[in-house]
């Protein structure tokens, strides 16, 4: 399995000190060893850091925490693989243009059976894993829908939620996938998040000794929202989602929540 | 204007050397401030490195000079903007996926009346530039004529030449286009190129003093072509290119030559 970290907010914030403590699980408090990456809406742009190296040895990961880059939306993965050799091909977050807006995806999970119960159109994978294949087919879908984007955002929701309930019938299938607006988290198994207004007061990571108070580095206005695979402060409350839940994010605010249909 | 560097090899190699001198035109020895990038083809992978900040101040450059990372083909590009706005959306180089393939591509030069002139069809772009626009015309173009990759490359190769060659009609359009195997290279107006190979010697850097002895750290069976607008060093033979040519490299040979048939 693999850890996801995700962040919308409404002003272009820095995740260093959430990225200081999820990095950690990369090779010293968790196992997962076998590469990472982070993508990052800046402006009108997007830039991704990968590297096929375990997240707590990686000089890019010391880069991304000496050089704080302010984004608004930021999806980050550490994997320990399943399916698929560990390389830079198989490294997630993964990245597909659509309607001219840069789509980033990543996945926390495996699915079985996926090459026969996913048929590719549009997009097709460039490396092995079974996460790639299966955002291939998502974007692929979306687009077969809407040849141009959805003028109402809950049908373009209500697809996506659809979809990836699809995909959780395959095995486990959490989920953080992002157009540069919007932010959607589905969780299968094992989701959480927090949502950060004022008044701002201190965090305390899990996962190495740093606490960080926001109030000294924060507007009364910045609403920051975090997505996590486990919570990574100890004294802050945490949102666990529930199996088949998909929420949006959007500016850092919670904008919709779809609760799964199924049994 | 802005400039290009590019590299196919036979074995993964590091390309820092080149890089060193090539960023210093980035701020230093030239005047290209506005934004860098460089994309690195490893083993079934790819990934990129981008800054909309002059690359000689950079940390990201910084990282890359660092940490070699060792590829067989790269593109990198340092920008003067003209059209669109110093952003990350506009820094090159560019990449989309094409037959499961990640295709990345890097233009120097601008294009008059590009929007009427190029009908884009299944790639959009992200950002404002020409570039990015003249890109995904090119590789919807492509993927028109071949929905499958065409089993002989010279087919491939002459449906490029011919699509370069209408682009140059619109302006001035030096081009770096790769698919993870070949390094296609076209020239508009200036572009340059040479091969080492054994027995290889020494080379001195132009923009910045620094001089390496090849021999030291190579194998005689490696074979490294580099590309420039210019040439990057000063004591070696670089082949110059003539308008309307393009050439294809590929494991660090030069496979195809292909010569304008304009007048």
């Amino acid at each position: 399995m693999c850890e996801l970290l995700g962040m919308s907010a409404n002003v272009p914030t820095d995740i260093t000190f959430s990225m200081a403590g999820f990095l950690q699980r990369g090779g010293a408090t968790g196992p997962h060893r076998d590469g990472w990456g982070v993508a990052f809406y800046e402006d009108a742009g997007y830039r991704e850091f990968k590297d096929p190296h375990p997240s707590i040895a990686s000089p890019v990961a010391r880069l991304i925490l000496d050089y704080p880059i302010k984004s608004r939306i930021v999806i980050s993965h550490i994997r320990q693989a399943n399916v698929g050799q560990v390389n830079l091909g198989n490294t997630h977050p993964f990245s597909r243009e659509l309607w001219g807006r840069h789509w980033c995806y990543a996945h926390n999970g495996q699915l079985a059976g996926f090459r026969e119960a996913l048929p590719l159109s549009y997009f097709q994978p460039t490396g092995q894993t079974d996460s790639e294949w299966a955002f291939c087919w998502l974007l692929g879908e979306i687009r077969k829908a809407f040849p141009h984007p959805p003028e109402q955002p809950e049908v373009l929701q209500a697809l996506i939620h659809r979809l990836a309930e699809q995909l959780r019938t395959l095995g486990v299938f959490n989920l953080l996938l992002a157009d540069g607006e919007q932010l959607y988290a589905y969780c299968s198994t094992k989701l959480a998040h927090i949502t950060r207004c004022a008044p701002f007061g201190p965090a305390i990571l899990k996962d190495t000794e740093l606490e960080i108070d926001f109030a000294a580095c924060t507007t009364p206005q910045d609403v920051v929202s975090v997505l996590a695979t486990e919570p990574l402060t100890t004294n802050e409350e945490w949102h666990i989602m529930q199996p088949g839940e998909l929420v949006v994010f959007q500016d850092g605010h919670c904008r919709a929540r779809l609760l799964s249909t199924a049994g």
